[in-house]
């Protein structure tokens, strides 16, 4: 059986120099046996040797003159993965993944140095088989569909693997292990495991801890034996990126109680520190994203970010990703939208344009009132981007959602939103709100705004620490267990609840004295 | 870090019934994580469970109502290798292999009941490219030659596993576990390790324990995570053949000192009992195998395996293997043939017959007295089978040999002849020699008879018990690292006494007093 020596915190796959000795009259040590015996003396226990490394010993141990290089992984059980020449000049690489539903991003990491080594991102190529998550789910009752899914999957991490290594003059084959973080459901799709249950009562995943496979098996162009580490799920809908979330953010260490919401078409909230985590998840509908709304986008080229209403004259300033001509609206600037429209007195606090209008750029298309946020001649498009009440209608509801969720959880935890420590927003979504506008519109809570903080892609960020550390590896692992789940969505309370945010900030505008203030001075 | 419950002594898969909870609005469990959980609960430690396995789980757990048998192989770390309803009456086989240069036998075996469920033999068909093993060490220097011996190897296997599941009406599928016991050489054979080195000073394997390989890694078309685990080696010229037999002898946990002989064209000796094991291995030349025997043949239907000559009339009478005219004589026929001469007087001390011959069977053929075994008309061939003065000095030599080899190695041991408490003869070969006919020519000592023991194939009864037993496993390896090496055919020492046993039975007869008085009867 193997013993196992724990080695010190460090990267899953590290490299050791090896000074063998020669074989001689008196010593016939087989080759791995003496490499073996080499990797033991450094502490490494037992370690799997597989045929096709052993095969290649002989030759590379006596060109070397017995002065090696091996590269151990040390997931799931410690393999060797490669022997070579101690001098040569490759590096030990590793590939840190957030498999989101949208995007996919990537980032090439030297294992030995943690330096960065670059960022990629693609849209996630199963987006042509459903924008929505639920849609590819259900697609996969078809023959064919998981596989087609996961390959999807496999092939823009690939793409990623040989865009990141191509520009760092270096060779896929150097990459030597992968972690991913991303939702229970892409989890499955990337090893093609059947996400039939996790959308049916009792929302039963495969698997919440996933094997560790090798590159090969997924057919991952990089090292044949790299392992491939998927970061662990509490449940069909808190999924290893949320625990990547809890990691980056690090409540739960800390003393004091934080939140922590990741904002996307799904919400996943986690209220806790270092004696307690609990997780919930639920809706938020597409509106948040852009999804529903006639211009919303993806924060991509060519989508406003960032909005401001002149509060006398009723008109929009606004900034576009990337510069040049606009093409829609993505999340953040929607935020900023619904919050301008407010705080210049466009929208009253039932969500409604306030007719007529002061403004100028507030017109009825279609019946519908509208904001123009764009003329058509500034626009992409050729045509005028614009905010209809039909837009503010779903953002009313999915920011009522939010807040909802945000009040059940704390209510859950038996605390108030003022006595949260930190308030940290993860998700490629959450790089770019803008926490007081968020506030304004009454979808999160009116704190101080320097306890908000945003974690960027926090899922990145956590597989990288997984691929330099297997104590950060062994915290998620903890928090994941750590983590008490929370019904949402079901109660009548979260219905009241849910009814009472549907205003500007909210009904009990007593909640939020802060945007009060600011409406009285605007 | 994986935590490995030592389980109690078994087979290296075993099969474990499990009744699981289903999943419920409470308990939301992931189903892999269920299932280890059931596993932990037995003992198990952690498992690792292979993504083929974890993509079949939630039809199979649902099918089978979450009762399911879950088969586990222990080797080399833990590992689920199939998962099915409960009731589903699958067996759960190992194969047993003794992967011989010249034979490869299967065995296959219920790994839960321990029953036997049949035996085959193939000839090797690397034989083709060579029949000494030597030859076809040299022709891996061709590209792509070590590759087709692996090939070769690997069909022969597949053919008896074939076979084997058919007679017994079984599939493939269910052998869960392969366990092969050959020398050194064709251990690296049936891995692609290069053999260059095992034949050159300093003499060095690839491998002395060998990774657990899977089958499907091997192209062995059974269940394709079976394990495959190859018994370790010593050194070059000690493999796990030799190993198996002084696990099946038992003389590593006796007392007293035995010794074993795998007598073949390369013979292996151990001396030694639970406080030492000494090991030495040497060529006694194919000459006891029938090699290099002008009618020499394998023990094989058409051989003469038993002869016996009658002391007055000089006639001779014997035994054919599977009956029917003979073709040529084994191994232990040629070793009965010289005893019968020897004793009847037709051979003298130094080998060589006497003439003119009192039996009217010795004749001249091409130059050379010869023996006439059986007439022309007699046999299979249309021609006389003949033993000619050629062959008996090839014979005396390997005789000598094997003689010599058995004085040195416990002289090393310090002991003498008569006190060994067993002496063990292993090998094909071996199951069929007579011991008194061996020792009338000197080739073993002459020692009470009852001291023999005939081991049959230990490389396969070792693999067997390996099967079944981890225990046996770990004596194995245990054997392995207690074994003193012991160089001989190099010392003047040696020589001197390889002069003196190429004689019948030897210049020293008293070492022989058995055979004398024998002798002087006849």
């Amino acid at each position: 059986m193997p013993v196992v020596t724990a080695p010190p915190d460090g990267p899953l796959v590290r490299r050791f120099r090896l000074a063998l000795r020669a074989p001689t009259q008196t010593d016939h040590t087989a080759d791995l046996d003496r490499l073996l015996r080499g990797l033991a003396a450094l502490g490494l226990g037992e370690v799997q040797a597989p045929l096709c490394v052993v095969a290649a010993l002989p030759k590379i141990l006596r060109a070397a003159g017995f002065a090696v290089r091996a590269t151990v992984a040390l997931a799931p059980v410690p393999t060797l993965l490669r022997v070579e020449p101690a001098d040569v000049p490759t590096r030990c690489l590793g590939l840190a993944v957030d498999l989101g539903s949208t995007n996919i991003v990537g980032a090439l990491i030297d294992l030995e140095t943690g330096e960065a080594l670059g960022e990629r991102s693609v849209l996630n190529p199963q987006v042509e088989h459903g924008e929505d998550i639920l849609a590819r789910t259900h697609l996969c009752l078809q023959p064919g569909s998981l596989e087609r899914l996961q390959a999807l999957a496999v092939q823009a991490i690939n793409e990623i693997a040989a865009a990141l290594v191509r520009a760092a003059g270096l060779a896929l084959e150097e990459i030597c292990c992968v972690c991913v973080a991303g939702n229970t459901t892409m989890a499955h799709f990337l090893f093609g495991l059947d996400p039939f249950h996790l959308c049916r009562a009792p929302y039963v995943p495969v698997a919440n801890r996933f094997p560790v496979a090798r590159a090969a098996e997924l057919n991952i162009g990089i090292h044949p034996l790299a392992p491939v580490l998927v970061l662990p799920n509490v449940g069909s809908y808190v999924g290893g990126d949320a625990l990547a979330g809890v990691l980056v953010s690090g409540m739960d260490t800390a003393e004091r109680v934080s939140l922590l919401v990741d904002i996307g078409t799904n919400a996943e909230i986690v209220v806790g520190n270092r004696e307690f985590l609990l997780v919930g998840a639920g809706s938020a509908g597409p509106g948040l994203e852009g999804g529903v709304v006639r211009h919303g986008m993806r924060a991509a080229p060519g989508a406003i970010e960032r909005i401001t209403i002149a509060p006398r004259t009723g008109l929009p300033s606004f900034a576009v990703i990337g510069g040049g001509a606009p093409r829609g609206i993505c999340g953040s600037g929607l935020i900023d939208l619904m919050a301008g429209l407010f705080t210049a007195g466009l929208v009253d606090e039932r969500g409604k344009f306030v007719l007529p209008s002061p403004s100028p750029r507030v017109a009825v298309r279609g019946d519908l009132p509208c904001f123009i946020v764009a003329e058509a001649a500034q626009t992409a498009l050729g045509e005028e981007i614009l905010f209809s009440q039909a837009d503010l209608d779903n953002l009313m509801l999915s920011k009522a959602a939010m807040y909802t969720m945000l009040t059940v959880m704390t209510e859950a935890a038996g605390i108030a939103f003022d006595e949260l420590d930190r308030f940290f927003i993860a998700g490629a979504f959450g790089a770019y709100v803008a926490a007081d506008k968020a506030v304004t519109i009454g979808m999160v809570p009116d704190i101080p705004l320097e306890r908000y903080r945003l974690l960027g892609n926090s899922s990145l960020e956590g597989a990288r620490r997984v691929l330099l550390s297997s104590a950060a590896l062994g915290r998620i692992e903890t928090i994941g267990s750590r983590m008490t789940y929370i019904e949402m969505n079901e109660s009548r309370e979260f219905m009241n609840a849910f009814m009472a945010a549907r205003f500007l900030p909210h009904t009990d505008a007593s909640l939020f004295p802060n945007v009060r203030a600011r409406r009285a001075r605007g």
